[in-house]
């Protein structure tokens, strides 16, 4: 048990909103601010990316007892679909029997998570900014501006649940010693979407997550419970292909017609949203400490923003919260204790999902069209099929699991190292699948 | 020739005041704004590191003519000397004859440079602060708080001189895409000092650079023309032998009387500086772009901050201004493509002398001691005065040169690769001088 603090949670997205859930379930008492108005109030942007929740998600919300209730938004993907140009759809499965990743539209789940967490009984102040934090004292700073008057609030905790862009993170980062790195990657990424058959149903397979690989480019689709999907084009800003290369609509005709010819026609107002929708730019952020003593500590993006390519990003983020409880639970009322470990035990981790993430655009853009890397991946899977206690796919301990995520970074580096061994067998096409093969993976895991 | 423009340059510093120099020898009115006090009006701080100017920094200041001005400031280091502990002091040649460092006092250099910036006819307008930067405009907002009622100044350009902790990269920071990093090493330091004889003598030889190194820890003493000497502790802030650890006038005492006992009687009032003197941190900057259009540019620290071990901090923000200055003369009134040129020009330049700065803290304190590393600077050294133009030792490039310091960082790489190889030589310890050994460093750098 806990005494009862009185707490700010500062951004009402995802993160927050669950991290509200929970504080309120120990009784706190529990306010959210956000400076943008009730996402349940505004239509939603179109610059979002699908959610696909996986294990580290499901696992949060079920502490809570949420779990079914989002499950209900929740499409499962069991594969993806490669749409590799001139070439038949291709299919790989995620995992075993039963694992799926569940594609979720963020707009209609962050619109859940403030209900159910305003039901637990957390108040949410919207459209109020949040411009300065005193930390030794926990007292927030709010007003209209940044000159404008500002109105005090007391509180006995503060989380930052801000974002990539994170106010009280950037507070923190005037202290001496605060370590910090934001690192944009030279791509992009626009929304696009496929609108449902008019009877209702999905015009691609909607167990499938739809790629298109095109190199250092590549379109996604994942479906919505709607029969529509929603689509994100990712290319880099500059260069031959790239967002600027593309100014007129006759450019992006052309542009889908060369690289996406197969589905450009069912993308709903290709040429409209194309000039509509906005760029939006994707970065890494790391920084270190997250917490400061007792008062205040980071939570989800605003202290590990990644890349979207592991769909991790709200996974490892709840799953920072479901952390943060365990700490709770062991500590009580000593919340440096509880900052202290949480950030001791997160840090690691984000900072491997963070590279995971980044690793895996590389892969998914480039490599999923590459027949030498298709092949790497079948000898995986043979191998993982026949010696499951010996080989789980890094994917799958990523995604499927809940340990750590810098243990599936340091297995999966060494399970990288012995595939390239393998991979330099002379003749490995053609005996990819023998017992000489499996003999020598077998010889590198037991070395 | 360039037209006549109204410059604004954001801090006073060392950099500020020699770019004050530069853009008025082309006729530009030049404001300095700076947040503090006048340095020539108040008592410098007890937090500076002695300055070693070199040859970038000289070649900087002769463009414009005040080199012989600083010469009389500075006092010639040809050498280091090595304080082992329980051996005799073991001097090493800096360079070839007639090559040293020049040591010289932060706080009398940075008063000489306004002093000639304002005889060259550059306005300083010392506390003011600049809170904010209005980028396509080229606008500065000054006032007394972040909050209260500010002025606003119309320029033409606008340049961030103003640190490791600039207000203007600040703003730039806001931008989308823009990438930044801050690492603090766990390395503090604190500023001690060595006072001169009853006659003004030195009271330690006055033509080297003192280094008392102790593994993970090390004290440095640099000569002043006063005869006193500036004394910087290295030490790392927590752990058994830190700054944390040493709370008391007793606990100082001991530090001082265990690892640097033939030293500590001459450092004066060492109990009390010890605890008057901050101990401060030391940090990495990196950050891309540093411009912005024709408008805005960054230089020295603000752009390119790096730890002090190189003793190029200085050096290297003097030579931006050089570099600057060139693509002025080759650009004219095309403001965009000198700042265009200059950042991709200087940022791999920044980015290598922070790698090289950062592992010559790990060179100086811990491995100077060490006696295969002694040997190894002394293959080094032969093979080096025997093959002058083959072999120039990093330190002399990036010293004594003025080729790019990412050249220096590439070259000193591939010498280390080479000498790690003539290290595991058989025998190395007693054949070091042999044709042998010769004979296989000129077969590596001819493969």
């Amino acid at each position: 048990m806990q005494s009862k603090k009185k707490v700010a949670i500062v951004g009402s997205g995802l993160v927050g909103s669950l991290l509200a859930i929970y504080l309120r379930r120990k009784g706190h008492s529990v306010s959210v601010f956000d400076r943008r108005p009730d996402v349940r109030k505004v239509e939603f942007s179109g610059r979002s990316i699908n959610l696909a929740m996986s294990n580290r998600g499901w696992k949060a919300l079920r502490e809570v007892g949420v779990e079914d209730e989002i499950r209900k938004l929740a499409l499962p993907l069991e594969q993806r679909a490669m749409h590799v140009k001139d070439k038949p759809v291709y299919y790989q499965k995620y995992g075993a029997e039963g694992e799926a990743i569940y594609s979720i539209s963020r707009g209609i789940l962050n619109r859940k998570m403030i209900d159910l967490a305003e039901e637990a009984g957390a108040e949410f102040r919207f459209e109020e900014k949040v411009w300065d934090v005193d930390m030794p004292k926990a007292y927030l700073y709010t007003g209209a501006t940044e000159k404008s008057k500002w109105k005090e609030y007391k509180f006995d905790l503060v989380f930052g649940a801000d974002g990539a862009f994170s106010r009280v993170r950037h507070k923190m980062q005037r202290q001496s010693r605060f370590n910090y790195s934001q690192h944009f990657i030279d791509v992009g990424y626009k929304e696009l979407s496929i609108s449902a058959n008019p009877d209702g149903s999905h015009k691609l397979n909607n167990a499938s997550f739809h790629i298109w690989p095109r190199g250092n480019f590549m379109l996604i689709a994942m479906p919505n419970l709607d029969g529509s999907f929603t689509c994100t084009l990712f290319l880099p800003f500059e260069g031959d292909i790239s967002f600027e290369s593309i100014q007129t609509e006759k450019d992006a005709d052309l542009f889908f017609e060369t690289h996406f010819p197969d589905i450009k026609d069912e993308i709903s107002n290709l040429k409209k949203d194309f000039f509509k929708n906005p760029t939006s730019a994707m970065v890494t952020i790391k920084c270190f400490p997250w917490s400061y003593f007792d008062k205040i500590t980071l939570v989800g993006d605003s202290a590990h923003a990644i890349v979207p390519f592991y769909g991790q990003g709200m996974n490892a983020g709840f799953e920072d919260i479901w952390v943060l409880n365990q700490k709770m639970e062991k500590y009580g009322d000593d919340w440096q204790q509880i900052f202290e470990e949480y950030q001791t035990e997160r840090k690691p981790n984000g900072d491997a999902i963070a590279e995971l993430s980044y690793r895996n655009f590389v892969e998914m853009s480039s490599k999923t069209a590459d027949p030498m890397f298709l092949l790497r991946k079948k000898i995986e899977k043979k191998f993982a099929d026949a010696h499951p206690h010996s080989w789980t796919p890094l994917y799958s301990r990523v995604t499927f699991s809940d340990k750590s995520y810098s243990e599936a970074l340091k297995i999966g580096d060494r399970q990288r190292d012995i595939m390239d061994e393998v991979m330099k067998m002379p003749d490995i096409m053609n005996k990819w699948d023998s017992e000489e093969v499996e003999q020598k993976i077998l010889n590198y895991l037991n070395t």
